[in-house]
């Protein structure tokens, strides 16, 4: 039946198909209908990726709209780099034109996800039709056009289309527009193809990786230093001797400092000495000799097959093994014979030395990265990764990376994630706060920090808020170590056991990933005078240690690495509040898992004398959305003892000679 | 003379070529040494342009860096989007890895900007060599690398050259570091051609308007009723005849409500009746009908050579026009007949009359943008405004453009400026905040604004607070109207001259584009009871006033308009901070212009009663960048008086009857 003046319809486009800017031309300037801004998350306009872990919940908002007062609808497309076809995630519109919608990535592995927009046209004719019924206005006309419309967007799944088919049937029959009006019509044409004015967004790149990027306790262990008889060189069978016990403490990641062969020229005596003596072993980062560079374990230690049952033990005890990545060479490096070309020769014709001048590195000779035969050179470090992998290693603490150029790490971490998508780096830069963000923007899971350093409250709010906020969170992951082979900080020099165990609880409870450096437990302490540095330091000697001496603060840690293992609360950093506390040497907060379910406060002593100090709880809330709570009692993680919330907060006595840190389970 | 050993040095090859990420390949993944980040400018990303006036100077930041301690420099690259060779400014290290540097773009246009950054070898060698000499370290090899650097980098332009022939020249004779170590040298290696490493940043989009688009007081009248005859319709020449009057009061733009011939079909009558007589001369809104539509003059006010006369009377006056563009078609517009492709016909053969269920807009029809004939339709009203250019008309308003598509507002606005960059267009979109804000990105030069509905002081401040804070401040550019001919807001309905004195005060002192409506400096005030509109709206009808009606406070806005063109702190909006003071009705700021010369404060009542207070002036420091100071003193704009600041503020009293807005200059 020809309706009367049909014939003068224009030909509709709702399809205006989106172009890029680049795309438009003066022909046809027409660009996507739609707006979609200020996508959440992404770092640096998806330029670098976010981070996320796998099984996590990806939470993606977006602000969209087009022009007038047409319904709008969205959806959320995700899927692996790798892939071709998206999946498909609904999306709400939460307010102001702001929407909502959230996938999980299962396994780890580099994502992408954008947003779909289109116009509902049917739910926008339902709608205007609905409220001028309600006006009294006549509604003959615009019925007529809703089954005009649904005949002309006809959804393609049989369902939808016999639903359709129906209405539009009973509409023929009755004339009457509740034919048009049921919920199955609107079901139905949700799933309808041709969506007009069709606009996506670019697509935001992210990465999924495994937990343990996230969250990890880090033991670093000089392999050389585990032997248990004094002077004898540590092996690979020591280190498998000491893993049950750091195991039981509660540890996730050994990491063990370089253990490939250590060059002969300019070896490093004790104490950094340019005096060497015969038996000086020299330092671990000076790598390379006879038997081998990057690829070789150094003979002393064991073979390449004691390496391996070090993993395999680690794995038995719920641990695994991270390898220190250090690109630098002993001048006795097999590649400076093989490949001179990828290093720097000076006018002398002797092999240019690592220097920062005034400071030199005589041991060490730096490739560069930007010579002629680079890419051999790139891919010979990959391989050096790819190598350590096969051996089972997972985890690369990689040292110095702010002196090597940024594209070399963006181009390794993605050329190693293609092959194991489930391996670990984390960026040992001390350096300026924007090149170590950027490392970690080009894909480092993991990033050494300031904290070694950050010992006043308001310095470690200011840090952790700094860290933890926004953009930081989405691809910074902190990982707070109280000492390295390098750093022995300040607070620590005097050895006092209520301090190393304030600074083991502040990392171990602000930080998800932390680690403490052998011989911390043991409350090593002895400086270079004047320096952050210890003496008689083990990167330049074997240490042999009693490691059950007497003071000891084993159990302390043991304790701390329990109450992260059942506190989900302290296996994230971001979510993350400070709470008030009524003396400037204690620090209060609270932690929370994503789920809410778990919740954290903690007061930690920052000075050795005792503290009574309320610790107020503000307005923060507890629980799942959309039942949040204020905190109304916490128990004590040690002693088990409860304690109802008066007055907003809790009055609470530290004295650190016992425990520098009360951590308190929260209740709604 | 051939150096021992130089035969092993590998081929430089410093000038990695700054690649995109999509350019890199397996075969040379190398990609750009640099970072460049956090560039400041920038919309969205760069997929907008940053609003800035012609003659003011471009400020950009940005974040450069790469790995390693290496020297590096940056410039600033800038030019016209239809310009093909960059101007370069230096850029400078201001700390922290931020550099900065400017430009100053002297006419209209749309422009990008750039940053550069390379790696200074030499400086860096220089750097290097002389911390080694302070160290008392060998240095001769040193020298050497740094004489085959010079004459690797060899500068092209003659002096330079020279300089640095002469420097090897000297050294090879002495062989004494010294030899390269001059000034000279180093402003000779500045120019070098072959710079190391260079990498650019993506360019990022700027316009520059004239400074219309950042201040000016527009006075909105209708044409029609600006007769002295009662009854008598109003024309160009009664508009003429009150020009001298509007521009005595200071006002920089005379904006015309729409101009055009008004249709039949459907005329609204007054006070929007749908029940006509016959001399009703139906809204201004509705337009077209046989005399002509969008580039025709409605035949009552005269014709296009007495509308010409009136622009040209307006520029003596040094005041320029704004017209109303209102895509929106009366049914008896002639595209109805000559183009019916671009409207909506219903089922029964009638056209879509323009609705907001259960709104109806029976006299006007809204053509469809997104038709298949849409370009034909874009050109025509592309040729509206190209045709108003030619008249001399450089402004438009353009009526609620966030019901069509934003796209085409994109093309219109770049089609029009592409011929005329300097045309103006301001945005009157009364809607959500991120529509309102998108339309600015997409190249609207101002904005009407939330201000005719904020009347607390804490509401005043959050909203100037967002709109001038980052990123609103480089792409939004608010206009304050106190009225329209669509809103009588309530705070002036019950028609306090205090109040109306008030308003107007901080449109004009906090927003630097203001506006009032004809009638607003006569107190008119009457609403259609229990809403936010004039009752007897000359939208729909004919009104002939006295312009000089006792009680007017034509005086009180010439005032405000004169301190407005007296001080530049004023002519500016982003350039602002809230001052504290203890009366919750009593609003307080200061304001200064870029380059610190001129700094005004306000105090200005917000309720009629007399308020005494403290206008406290906190660390609010003015004067030009590098000696600023404290304000010390301020002087009453109005009276003269001045007083000294004591305990950091002043105390004042302002009776809202007299003014309930006291200025101030301030000085340092």
């Amino acid at each position: 039946m020809k309706q009367p003046g049909t014939e003068r319809t224009p030909s509709r486009t709702r399809n205006v198909p989106f172009r890029e800017k680049s795309e438009l031309s003066p022909a046809d300037p027409t660009g996507p209908r739609f707006r979609i801004e200020d996508i959440y998350p992404c770092v640096d306009c998806g330029q670098y990726p976010v981070k996320r872990i796998c099984g996590d919940s990806v939470e993606v908002w977006a602000d969209i709209f087009r022009e007038g007062h047409d319904t709008i609808d969205a959806a959320l497309l995700w899927r692996l780099e790798t892939e071709t076809a998206w999946r498909r995630e609904p999306m709400l519109l939460h307010g102001n034109n702001r929407w909502h919608g959230c996938f999980t990535p299962s396994e780890p592995g580099s994502y992408l996800f954008a947003i779909e927009t289109w116009t509902d046209e049917f739910a926008t004719w339902r709608k205007e039709l609905l409220l001028k019924q309600q006006n009294g206005q006549d509604i003959s006309l615009d019925a007529r056009e809703g089954r005009d419309l649904l005949s002309e967007l006809m959804p393609r799944e049989d369902r939808a289309r016999l639903a359709v088919k129906t209405a539009i049937g009973n509409f023929d029959t009755t004339n009457d527009a509740r034919a048009l009006l049921g919920d199955e019509l609107l079901t139905a044409m949700a799933c309808i193809d041709n969506r007009p004015d069709l606009s996506r967004s670019r697509a935001i790149p992210l990465v999924a990786e495994r937990e343990r990027a996230r969250c990890g306790a880090w033991y670093e262990m000089v392999p050389r230093s585990q032997s248990s008889v004094p002077g004898r060189h540590g092996t690979f069978d020591d280190c498998i001797g000491r893993v049950p016990d750091i195991a039981a403490l509660g540890f996730d990641v050994l990491y063990l400092t370089p253990i490939h062969p250590i060059g002969h020229t300019n070896r490093k005596g004790r104490n950094n000495s340019l005096n060497l003596t015969s038996d000086d072993p020299g330092s671990f980062y000076a790598i390379g000799n006879e038997f081998g560079g990057h690829d070789a374990v150094h003979p002393e230690l064991g073979t390449l097959d004691n390496f391996r049952r070090l993993v395999a033990t680690c794995r038995e005890h719920d641990m695994e093994i991270a390898l220190d990545f250090a690109v630098q060479c002993s001048p006795d490096h097999p590649w400076v014979k093989q490949h001179p070309e990828w290093f720097r020769f000076r006018p002398n014709g002797t092999i240019r030395f690592a220097e920062n001048p005034p400071k030199k590195y005589e041991d060490i000779v730096n490739p560069d990265f930007t010579c002629a035969d680079r890419i051999a050179l790139w891919e010979a470090l990959r391989n050096v990764i790819l190598f350590w992998c096969e051996q089972g290693v997972r985890i690369f603490r990689v040292d110095n990376p702010h002196t090597k150029p940024f594209p070399f790490w963006e181009w390794l971490i993605a050329e190693t994630r293609r092959v194991h998508p489930d391996v670990i780096f984390l960026s040992e830069a001390f350096t300026r706060p924007k090149i170590m963000k950027a490392l970690a923007k080009i894909g480092f899971s993991q990033s050494y920090t300031y904290f070694t350093w950050r010992t006043q409250k308001h310095e470690l709010q200011e840090y952790l808020s700094e860290i933890t906020g926004h953009p930081e969170r989405d691809y910074f992951r902190p990982n707070f170590f109280v000492t390295t082979p390098d750093i022995l900080p300040l607070q620590l020099q005097s050895g006092e056991p209520w301090m190393f165990k304030s600074r083991a609880a502040l990392a171990a409870t602000l930080s998800s990933n932390y680690g403490i450096y052998n011989g911390f437990e043991l409350i090593e302490h002895e400086p270079i005078p004047g320096r952050e540095e210890y003496l008689n330091s083990e990167k330049y000697e074997i240490r042999t240690r009693d490691w059950d001496k007497p003071g000891n603060i084993k159990g302390y840690i043991r304790q701390l690495n329990m109450a992260r293992r059942k506190n989900a609360a302290l296996r994230q950093t971001s979510n993350l509040r400070f709470l008030t506390v009524d003396d400037d040497n204690v620090i209060g907060f609270i932690k929370e898992s994503a789920d809410g379910t778990n919740a954290i406060a903690a007061a930690i002593a920052l000075t050795g004398s005792p503290h009574e100090f309320w610790l107020h709880f503000g307005d923060a809330l507890i629980g799942p959305d959309g039942a949040r709570q204020p905190v109304r009692s916490v128990k004590n993680l040690s002693t088990g003892e409860r304690r109802q919330i008066e007055w907003n907060g809790v009055r609470l006595r530290i004295d650190p000679a016992g425990d520098p840190a009360h951590l308190f389970q929260c209740y709604a």
